[in-house]
């Protein structure tokens, strides 16, 4: 029962990834929302938004992907999109994180949970690409119900959501205007500054 | 554009899960675990314990039947397992629920989701029957690392417990042994009641 054992303990060591908050407001503005739960509404868009992806994707592993693509976090914390400092040295914690935590697993799952992982990070196949995308869009689609959420909140520029939501624009080309009239009806809003703050 | 118009009010009204709490506590006991949170850890669960199923499973459709299976609760609330006047009504709350929110996708969307959750709630095909053990087996492991967790809050009777955990007996019978030592324990450490309170 060593392998099961194994298992059990990934198992309860994710139960972590709910405690990581993220800076993205649920839409009620009730509280921040954690990576578990983000990961959760990530892994239902990819399920439903498919059609609109730039290659052809394999659901099934997209899916596999958007749930644990964010387990690093456990040990290396999550590092805001638009910080500097912190985004630094994110790769390196994030990959003595993965190194233990999906160490945790039976050698073959914890490879492959990994290598999904990894490819997630990459952006590099279609399946990444899609999964990328899907990662920028439901944060952007938060902000814009809930007065510009973390947009706001940091003082975020309409440059820097431009650059940050690239991925919709390269990877769900269909969905892309949904996402510029958001980013158009933000900046009319004030949610997204026009310039830096001197 | 309205079909993905559709697609983004489902998306947006989903976030509403992460606002429904359940009974069982997060294994740090830091507070009570949200429905979305939960649908996620049994998506990964899944991913990783289909090799214990009885018969064989559909892994891809299974993560998609627990991503949706507690969406219902968004209108007809967790009912929690052992309470009995709230299971009377349950069903019918949960079929009004389904309606309304599996109708917002696309028709096509809404009826395969809507299937998989009906599936889900039969517990009759090998696919449904994987993900209700799954459902049994995580707040289980939660309660053995939270002394007790919500069976000693409610002082829930073994042989509940045991009707309970039926499902893990039944179609996880390798990882049966686990839960019966985890019951065993729990009844030791005086956790679990050997009796109804009079």
């Amino acid at each position: 029962m060593d392998r099961l054992r194994q298992q059990l303990a990934f198992i309860l060591e994710i139960d972590k990834l709910k405690s990581i908050l993220r800076q993205t407001l649920l839409i009620d503005r009730s509280r921040r929302e954690n990576s578990a739960e983000h990961s959760w509404h990530l892994a239902i868009m990819a399920s439903l938004l498919s059609e609109y992806a730039q290659g052809p994707v394999d659901v099934a592993r997209v899916l596999r992907m958007v749930l644990v693509h964010d387990v690093v976090e456990i040990d290396a914390g999550d590092t805001f999109a638009y910080d500097v400092a912190g985004n630094l040295d994110k790769s390196e914690r994030e990959r003595r994180a993965a190194e233990r935590i999906f160490g945790l697993l039976p050698a073959e799952q914890g490879r492959e949970l990994r290598a999904l992982w990894e490819e997630f990070e990459k952006v590099e196949t279609a399946d990444a690409q899609y999964a990328n995308a899907l990662d920028r869009l439901q944060p952007c689609l938060h902000n814009a119900n809930t007065e510009g959420g973390t947009w706001k909140i940091h003082h975020v520029t309409r440059e820097k959501v431009m650059k940050r939501m690239e991925p919709v624009k390269l990877y769900l080309p269909k969905v892309w205007p949904v996402v510029e009239k958001i980013i158009e009806d933000g900046a009319a809003n004030g949610w997204i500054a026009e310039h830096a703050e001197l």
